[in-house]
């Protein structure tokens, strides 16, 4: 089968083996979805050889228990070991012998055919359309914020960032009646923001010490510099992004205004899949092209692109 | 009267009019304690100029009030305007307008005399005696750990750092029920913990990925990053030293282990007298000297020496 296939930090199109689904179900993916962390992969933010793609919606074309079969499907992509202090603690996506589906030993989504254990599917609601069901896995990791941190409808929120992940993290906190103002850069990101109601607010208007919850989805040291700067004491700083390298930080100013750091990874599917089916999000409006697998390549240099939000490819 | 005073990284005994009380209670120092925070201002940690000390017990001398009178007390150093949003919002600690005994634009108790608002003192019960009273202020801000982060009978808890604050965490944290282990480094530190069956651990034999909750309380650059190794994911880490200058932290790790960092500065002060009071904590075993005012200076020589823990100054 065609696999995009990352290795040396070069990405290229290549004529794999179909996966051996062992006990698990094998997945015909329908559309797959490039995300920060694949365009960070490319970089050399963590070493990984193999496919890449994580974000999919998928039909299962073989499993042992057939009923499986024919499902359409989202995915989890931590692969625990149900075995390890994590996962027999409740934590099952810090599994200390987990792989993650295209990120750590596991062949990923860009690809014809891919291979996830049953208990890592949640069918998709036949309302809910591909194109929002691709999308599944970062909404999820959006609303892992809100499994972590309570959101009171009195909080004053800012949310630093207006990207692939901060879209989603807007319109999941954006219904928690907060008072919510979002930093985005971008022309249109702020239009799809102001296009469901969502308040943008300029870097410069940021009062600081004055938010009570400040989320920082950029990944960079800009934006966690002014997360810190607005951040009022006792509030909580959550870190959505993970952050290439080292930032020199002073915490003096964390532990005297006695600052909560949230650090924030993957989240639930199913409230996620709830969500889209209620129409209460929509991550489809995200997208901005759609490739064949065939033209991978292409639709990876256009997701690499500043401003660009969500490319899919299509298998 | 004779007071300690700090002028341009500088400290030196001098002659300084009495304070004036205004409304507030005129109090008359009985014992003062040397803490790190003095030797860091010493240092320039914060620009300060004028009398040193926070760390207090005395008897009220004069105030408006007359059944204070008479009355041995502990003082909040934290002198808030009850006016901003930060006092308004049930944080007066972290008021906009504070000042701070000692640190922040008002005078200190390395003194004959000190005054503060009626509203932060605390009397002290009669069987609490100086040498524990004087420890008040370090013994709250060692509970204001247990007011941010629950601590669960089941946690694996590491404290780092057994000098003068780091003891009295320990001796607070060890009445959790919480399984704790302190990594301390000097003889004497490690003694004082073990008299009172607390179990030490040495930094070769701290499992990485593997403590529920971590308190730093070196605040250098190798106690953070022995806490950043130690904790589990999602588990908590407490921050309470401030930190001279910045440090770089790869973040990503925070992230990606969704770890908790809780900065924590001041705490109550009726729980410190409670437990003093019932003989649950014993802070003054951390003494190590006792000097008269007139030798505030050497005072300061000995408490800056390694691994001393606390050093009076009786007025």
């Amino acid at each position: 089968m065609q696999a995009l296939w990352l290795e040396d930090n070069q990405t290229s199109l290549r004529d794999t083996p179909q996966p051996q689904r062992s006990n698990e179900a094998l997945i015909k993916i329908l559309k797959a979805g490039i995300c920060s962390t694949d365009l960070e992969l490319v970089k050399g933010y963590y070493p990984y050889t193999g496919i890449l793609g994580h974000e999919f919606v998928g039909e299962v074309v073989e499993a042992d228990n057939v009923s499986w079969v024919g499902q359409r499907v989202v995915g989890e992509i931590n692969v625990s070991c149900h075995q390890c202090e994590q996962c027999l603690n409740g934590r099952p996506t810090h599994c200390e012998n987990r792989n993650v589906l295209g990120i750590i030993n596991r062949h990923g989504t860009f690809a014809e055919y891919t291979t996830l254990p049953i208990a890592n599917l949640h069918q998709v609601p036949a309302s809910v359309s591909d194109e929002k069901a691709v999308l599944t896995e970062p909404l999820a990791a959006a609303l892992e914020i809100q499994q972590q941190v309570k959101f009171q409808p009195t909080d004053r929120v800012l949310l630093i960032g207006a990207g692939r992940l901060g879209q989603l993290i807007a319109q999941t906190l954006a219904l928690t009646g907060c008072d919510l103002r979002v930093v985005a850069r971008h022309k249109r990101q702020q239009e799809l923001l102001q296009s469901r109601g969502i308040k943008i607010i300029s870097e410069q208007d940021v009062q600081p010490w004055r938010w009570d919850i400040v989320v920082e989805a950029t990944g960079g040291p800009g934006g966690f510099s002014l997360a810190k700067q607005a951040i009022r004491p006792r509030g909580t700083l959550v870190l959505k992004s993970t952050y290439n390298g080292g930032m020199n930080v002073n915490f003096s100013s964390i532990v005297v205004d006695e600052i909560n750091i949230v650090g924030s990874r993957c989240g639930p599917f199913e409230p996620a899949l709830r969500l889209m089916e209620s129409n209460q999000v929509d991550p489809s409006v995200l997208i901005d092209a759609e490739y064949p697998l065939s033209d991978a390549l292409k639709a990876f240099e256009h997701a690499g692109q500043n401003g660009v939000l969500k490319v899919l490819i299509e298998s």
